[in-house]
Formats: C-alpha cells, structure tokens, sequence
C-alpha cells in the first residue's frame, strides 16, 4: 500500500485527545494534513501508513490539544503593574497602535505558555484581529458596546457601526471569529441590549458579557432595573447558548438555575474574582450543572491558563465525577481545553485532537524536576505544570513556538515598543 | 584607597532588599565574601571600594532573597501523581533510600524555582539532613513525634530517642537546623506533648505541627478533649514564638486571638487548605493581627512557593498596610522572603539582603513576555512571575543555580532513581 502523504507528524510519549474522558494514548502518533488533523493512530500504524514532511519525535512530552483563553483584554499587557487601570488613562493613551503592540505583547505570552485561541474584548478590535491574524493565532474577537465615549467610540450607535465595519473585513477569515461584547450589565442600556440580541440572533454571532463579577454590580442593577442582572439579560433576550457569561462569581442556586435552563457557557477567571470580590466563584455548582465553563485570564496581569487552570483542579477535587472517579485534574484540563472551544462555539473547529479538527495543538515537556518521577500524567499535568514546561505550539498546523521559542513573532522587536509605552505611561506623557 | 577583596559582585538591575516596605534599589551591587552578605552599595562605590573574583551582571534582572519553604513533605514527591498515599504504602515503600532519593528530587524542583530553604518533616529526618547538606540547601529539620508505628519508630519514645540522635548529628550545622515535629494535634498524646514541650524548651528548638488543618480534627479534639487543638495546645504549653504552626485554615477570632497574644508563627499553604477544605485559610485576619507569616508547600505535588504566593497577594490585595498603601504583590513576597525566615527563626541569618546576612540569594529574570513591559518590579514579579522565571541561585555564597541550570545537583542521576522508585509504586512491589 503507498503512504499517504501528510505535512506533519508528531510522536510524543503521551497524546491526551480530550475526546474521552481519562485518555491517555502512548505509542501514538498525530498526524497533520492542510493545517487539520488528519489522523490519530498507533506509531507503528502511522510509519507504515503515512509519509509526513516533517516527523517530529517527543519522547518524554505530553500532546494535547491547544489551551484556549475564554477571556482576555490582551491590549491591557501594556498597563501591567499599573494599579488601577482607568478611564482618564485609557482615554489618553489607548488608539490602535497601543492596541496592536499591546496584544502582540499578550499573544508572545500566551503562545509561549500553550495557549492557541484567545477571546478578547477592548477597544480598536480591529487591531486586535489583524494582530492576531498575522501572527496566525485564533482568535475570537469581541466588538465592544457601551454608551458612554471611549477612545473606540462615542455613543451606542457609534460602538455597533463601527464593530461591524470590523465584522465585515473578518467574514469567513480562517483564524478571527467576531463576537458582540457589550460591556458590563450597567454600562449598557436595556434599548442596546435588545439592539445586540437582535444583531447577534441575525448574524449568527455570539455574545460575551462580565456577569455577576461583583456585587456592587448587581445591588445597581437592583436599583436600576429591580432585578439582578442574570435576569434583566434573560428578560432582554441575552440568554442563549451563544452567551459566554463572564465571572459568575457571585451566583445562586436561582442564578445557577436561569443559567443551565437557558443554556448560557460561563467563562470562569477565579484569580480576578478573588483579588476583586475576595471570594471565588461556585465552580462546584457550576460543574454539576453540566453548563459548558471555560478558562479566562482577564485583564493584563497574567495571560497563562495554568494557575487558572490549578485553582479550578483544587476547588473541584473533591467532586466525584459521573464515573466515579475523582479527578479534579481532568475537569480542569477540560476547561481549558474543550470547554473552551465549547464557551466560544468553536468545539466543531479545535478543543480535542480529532480527525478533521484544525490542528491546533500544545505539546508540554514532563521531564523536568516539576513532574518527575512521572506516575499520572495528566495529574502532574496540572497540579506540577505551568508555562514554563510548553515546548511547542501549533495553530492550524503551523509551529508558532518551537522548543520553547517563538518561530513567527518578533519578540524583540514588541518588547522594544512595549517599553517605549511604559516610558510614556510612567512619564505621563 | 587599595579595594577590598570579596568572592563575588551581582549588579542587577533591579535589588529588592526586603528589608523596608517598597524598597528597590536600582544601579547598585550587592558583595559577598565568605558565604555571607559584605555589602550591597550603589554599583558606582562597589566598583572603587571591592575586587571580586566574580563579578557578575544581571541586567535584565531583580535580585532577592532567597524564598523559603516553611512546610514541606520533601520525600513525598516520589509519591507524586498517586491520589492519596496512605500510611500501608508508606510502611511499605518508606525507607533510607527512599526519604533519600524523594528529597533530592524535591531539592532539583526547589533550586530550580528559587528556594534556598526549606522546613521539612518527614520519616527519616536523617535523610534529609544529609541530602540537604551535601547539596548545601539550607533546610529546617523536622523530627518526627506520633505515637503510632511508622517506618521510622514504634512508639514515641522511640521517636524521640531516635530525633534526638539527629539532633546531635546536626549541632552547629551551618546550613541545617532541628526542630520538633509532632504529628497533628489528634495523633500524639497529651504527654508526648508536654514531653516535646519541655525538651524544646531545654534544648532551645523549635516545633512545627499542622493546626486546625482540617474540621475533622477540630471535632475530634473537642470530643477527646473539650477543646479546639490550639487551646489543647496552649494548655500543654507549645504555644510559644517557638511554635510554626501549619495551615490554620479553620480560625475563628478566638484562636486568632490565642495565636497572637502567644506570639506562634503560621505558615500557610492556601492551594493545600482548598484542596483538602474547600476554603482559604483567614489570611487577611492574619495581616491584621501582625502575626509572623510564612509560605509552604506542603504534600509533593508541587514544591515551588510562586502559586502560594500569588494566591495569597490575590486574597489579600484589597488590604490596605500601615502606610496607606495597598500592596497585596509587597505583603506575599514578604511572607515568601523574610517572613518564612521569621517563622523558622532564621531571620538573624536569611531572609533580607543586609550585611553579615548569609547571601542566600534569588535571581529573577523579568525581560521576557510574562514581565514586559515592565513599570513596577515587585507587583509584577509577584502577580506575573513564576519558576520558568528564575535564573540563578546562591546558597551561603555558592551558587547551586546557574542561567536556569543545577550547579551540582545531578539532576540525570536523580530523576533515574526517582523513576525507578516510580516503576516499583506503579507495579506494587
């Protein structure tokens, strides 16, 4: 029989698909093709069926499919160590260049620690898709919509031409989805709103909203419209399977119920609950709700997954799975991985290694002080991983990091204007 | 005037100190001589006053002190990714070699994440010791004190027999120091207690015990003796400034109360009290109160204090300190630097960087995309910093970490014993 031909191959000690839950592959191969994952088979299998271009071998690393980031503001990298970010000073400084070097800045930091797909939301999204598009990363872009001025735009109206002019320019783009980001429950009238379920509903898009993140956000919401926000969305028509809610720290039982019945995706960042809310959000609940939940970072502090990804294994260790099992470790992997794809609508696309599915892929070194000796890799995974044990990512198929250096961004380079930014920032000018 | 001679110059870019609030030298040089701090000078004076016979630049980097471990199980990181190892797989598999080959393994992940000390307790403190010795890491040594059978004694004179053999081992070590290590509160007697009581008294040690870990002991306690373990404790006189006592996730005012007025030192280990819990230990209390507070690791899972340490400024970032200003990043670092020097009483020797201090140093690098740009050090260190980040190390004036490599650890030759020790858990035998 003659091989195949394939563009890549990749042999590595572990392949965790996410497909099932508790699989762990050894002696495998992944197989890429056209930027899609062709096959997954058996490396004596894969020798004798396929002749790949590029055959990699990854003796003592664990591949999985690309970490997905739910939730980011990626330009905001450029604010780090700035204790408060605010209006005032986004108004002075944020205009597209900020916005284009403050999220290639972000992406050098997520591709370097695995991550393959980000969604964010900030002001000149267009900057953010084009950024994300030429570095060849996957991005889900959020269109922000407000009333009130920001350096993006002036008014409602303004917000809703202006994002879907950016919608138009990224139809049908391979890597960049766009997605409606009004912002937070109280900064957008029920008028918008509804404006926003309409064009979502019509154009097939989703939507990402801050939900319940704190609760001076609700008590305004209570005085303002008497309801808690979950349910001023639910009465406006936001509530549907294409809503990724944000936060949710602050949720109960009834909250938690509206949410599953409605079908919402819940993008949990519990780092910036408890540094904001001093409390973390009921991922227990939300787990045993079935609810599809992913991973976010937030703001520019930190745009790795793997803390995220620890605290949620921790807090849901102790649930026991519909198998019996108990593997806080697993769930958590999951989230990041193919709940996120699930959050964005993209889990048809990546979020699992499966034949057809884009390759887009994160290979971790376990043979390091941090999970040696190696007993249960997933459990190493991620309770003694971290960034620094990502050697290679792949986006649809083309390496972007390659042992642990980026192939395609010029870090150096972004570094330079990234600094030049903090010059100004720190100066006031 | 002829220039002092010294072993070693670092100038980075960036010397925190620790030893007052906010303090980050910039152009300056930190000298060593004799395995202890000789100066550390605005790098123009260190250049006329000393000749080193290293010199070193770290220009993209901050220098520290060393980070310390206030509680870790340091062999147990052989029993890594199994889910609960239970006392019959320790009184199998726990021996000599064993407590040898998990705590040098546990050594390569500490070094290699910037920790120059650790306080430990486990089976075989000999062990330890001498692993710890001969790789010249500083570490606390805990002799164990139960009354049940273990690999290592039979009863608790024997454990107390067979310590205080260590003890006299070790007298006068420079870099390792012994201390009492009861079992929890519900796991030795009240006479034992009183006996450990007594014999650190007289011999000037300290004691370490983990403390109102879990609800399940606070219950136990009251049903055996009447009282929560910390007042059982105070009653059999081991609440003194000798006292680390771990955990204290399960506080209440009171025991807080009790904590303060007796002057013990807490270590926490926040990722362990959620895990095992499902809650944070009261850290803001804790704050308030001025307690001594350090950061350990505890079980094997992982061994570096990064995690601990972010999660800790997250929970307490909303507290403002004496000077009014609000910093969560300058608090968690403390606690990982001076403050587990403080609970151990070792702050006459480590934890800052001031003259006639041993130079147990820690060396970040901050130009990468994790920490850029970079407009404030410490913030950024603590909320985006990590292992990965850490570039070199120096234990008493010899540098056991080298631009991210173990000087004299034989990392190859661990991990194999490790993995071989790995093979025999996974088969049983």
């Amino acid at each position: 029989m003659p091989a195949v031909l394939a563009d890549l191959s990749i042999e590595a000690r572990w392949i965790v698909p996410m497909t099932t839950r508790g699989r762990v592959l050894e002696n495998h191969t992944l197989v890429v093709r056209d930027g899609r994952i062709l096959d997954l088979l058996p490396s004596l299998d894969a020798a004798e069926r396929y002749a790949a271009t590029v055959a990699m071998q990854r003796p003592a690393h664990l591949l999985m499919p690309g970490m997905i980031n739910t939730h980011t503001h990626a330009a905001m990298s450029l604010f780090r160590g700035i204790e408060s970010p605010n209006a005032p000073l986004e108004q002075r400084f944020v205009g597209p260049e900020f916005v284009r070097d403050g999220v290639l800045c972000a992406i050098a930091e997520m591709l370097s620690s695995g991550i393959t797909c980000f969604a964010d939301r900030y002001y000149y999204p267009d900057q953010c898709a084009r950024a994300a598009g030429e570095q060849g990363m996957r991005a889900v872009v959020g269109l922000p919509v407000a009333e009130a001025i920001s350096p993006w735009a002036k008014s409602s109206p303004d917000y809703l031409t202006a994002g879907l002019r950016v919608r138009d320019d990224y139809a049908g783009h391979p890597l960049i989805s766009i997605v409606f980001a009004p912002h937070a429950p109280n900064q957008v009238s029920n008028a918008t709103f509804a404006r926003v379920a309409t064009l979502a509903d019509e154009l097939d898009a989703g939507i990402v909203i801050d939900l319940h993140a704190s609760a001076d956000e609700i008590a305004r919401s209570i005085a303002a419209h008497g309801v808690r926000p979950i349910e001023r969305l639910w009465r406006l028509g936001l509530l549907t399977p294409a809503l990724n809610a944000v936060h949710m720290t602050h949720a109960t039982a009834a909250d938690i119920d509206l949410a599953q019945r409605t079908g919402i995706a819940i993008s949990l960042s519990s780092s910036s609950s408890l540094k904001s809310e001093q409390q973390l959000p009921p991922v227990g609940a939300f787990v045993a709700s079935g609810m599809r939940l992913g991973v976010g970072t937030g703001g520019g502090a930190r745009q790795d997954v793997w803390g995220e990804m620890q605290l949620l294994a921790l807090m849901i260790s102790h649930l026991r799975s519909s198998d019996g099992s108990d593997h806080g470790a697993w769930d958590a992997l999951a989230m990041a991985t193919r709940g996120g794809a699930a959050v964005l609508g993209l889990d048809g696309d990546v979020g699992t290694l499966e034949a057809g599915k884009w390759a887009d892929l994160c290979c971790v070194d376990l043979g390091g002080p941090a999970t040696q000796p190696l007993i249960d890799p997933v459990t190493q995974l991620v309770f003694g991983g971290g960034r620094d044990l990502v050697s290679d990512v792949w986006v649809a198929g083309r390496q972007l990091l390659s042992d642990g250096e980026l192939t395609r961004l010029d870090w150096p380079g972004v570094a330079a204007r990234a600094n030049a930014w903090a010059m100004r920032l720190k100066s006031g000018g």
